[in-house]
């Protein structure tokens, strides 16, 4: 049986005349309150470039732009390998639907060679797993039932806080063993920091997500289905906006993937 | 005098067949060890769509990939807007030199709304600028001689360390007033935090940098040519690469940037 998140990152090839480009297709599953959750369609771009032909390596980089809500139904993703150095792969994408723009974006995609290494961030505390109790988001959240979420800290019915912390045990439901295209969508998949900050929900979406991805292929495959200890926290929020940088941890403190994200929010003064 | 600054960011428009496109040309003020200071490439990137007729707003966003090494001489860069919402605007470029692609990325451009506001990052500490020296670096790091310069931790000269933190106090040289091209180089003025970690340089280069423009234009104006407190930090290092996360300090602990970035870097193993 195919795991739902498979389904919704399934593509087919398209016969482009110029380019390369693939047909991905919504899934009700992942639906965010407006338009698709941004980390499966994040997903969706790094699954199609570890399946083009001619990929080099493993992920490294993605920035994807949400430029335009996203409607339920299929969207077409060009790829375009810019350049391909010896070591690495420069990619940029584009997601259209309905003759529109809807997303931007740039990827880098590489080969890891052995060097001095040393992770510097630390892990946050945590209790054990199961020593978190599991909680449900509110159904307009669709995508979240696919994801078995233990909040450590920050959680989403917490009320106001003045900490935009949130540190949670988070994986897929039902189980599924992480892979890059899973490791990316997880780099979303932290509510708006805004509503933490104001204990409510509000108008608020990704502008800007950028991932970089520390894991080797070796580190994914040793993590299989265990939860990741995800974490993420805004610096300024005003104007409209406020960002969000977060970090990924794996089994055996294992820096996985950090993360930048930019998002507008508007409140009852905007 | 036109400041040297605004000589290395400065284009001339070409008369594009099709699109928009400006034509650069690297400066020596601002070579680095090989090729131009990525930081003036970004700035020259962030004042071209400032300039464009049809600008919304302000930058927000800004990701730019070093695809390959800029030669010195003429580059060209082709900007598209690919799509005006209503208070936003989602840009992609491309720079060309010898008809090979050196360069991507993607900004968003914006206007800033009256929204509550709150900056949850804390300022590092450090002593008043008069009170800590100004450094120079070795004179194959040219664009740092455009840099006022003087470390509250993490010099360039330090020694070996365990932690990668650079902090110093940063600004123009000959003094000039902040804007957002000059702070979207100053996003990318850290030295390669392999280097501290080593104590040692080593090849190194920025891959990939995101930055984040939080400041509105009165808080640049109202800063004018006084230091900004820059620090920077990695998460991990290892596998050819390594991460850095950093903020811009203005006066009166406004926090005017958080920048992101991914860097390759080579040492004996590799």
């Amino acid at each position: 049986m195919t795991h739902v998140f498979d389904e919704a990152i399934t593509v087919e090839k398209l016969d482009a005349e110029h380019g390369y480009a693939v047909r991905a297709t919504t899934h009700p599953a992942y639906n965010n309150m407006v338009g698709p959750f941004g980390g499966i369609t994040a997903a969706t771009v790094v699954a199609a470039i570890g399946d083009h032909p001619d990929v080099l390596g493993e992920p490294l980089a993605l920035t994807i732009n949400y430029v335009a809500p996203i409607a339920e139904g299929q969207w077409d993703l060009t790829l375009t390998a810019v350049r391909t150095n010896r070591t690495n792969q420069h990619w940029t994408f584009t997601i259209d639907q309905n003759e529109q723009t809807v997303a931007t974006g740039t990827s880098v995609f590489g080969v890891r060679r052995d060097t001095w290494a040393d992770t510097e961030a630390r892990v946050p505390e945590a209790p054990a797993p199961v020593d978190v109790p599991a909680v449900d988001f509110p159904d307009f959240i669709a995508w979240a039932a696919n994801y078995e979420k233990r909040f450590v800290a920050g959680g989403l019915e917490d009320g106001a806080s003045d900490d935009s912390t949130s540190t949670l045990w988070l994986r897929d439901l039902p189980e599924r063993d992480l892979d890059y295209p899973a490791l990316t969508s997880m780099t979303d998949a932290f509510f708006p920091r805004a509503f933490l900050r104001q204990g409510t929900y509000l108008p608020a979406g990704t502008i800007s997500l950028t991932t970089y991805f520390h894991a080797t292929s070796e580190e994914l495959a040793a993590q299989g289905s265990s939860p990741v200890l995800a974490t993420a926290r805004g610096a300024r929020f005003g104007n409209g906006h406020f960002d969000q940088y977060g970090q990924i941890w794996g089994d055996g403190d294992v820096l996985l993937a950090t993360t930048h994200q930019l998002v507008y929010f508007k409140d009852l003064k905007a």
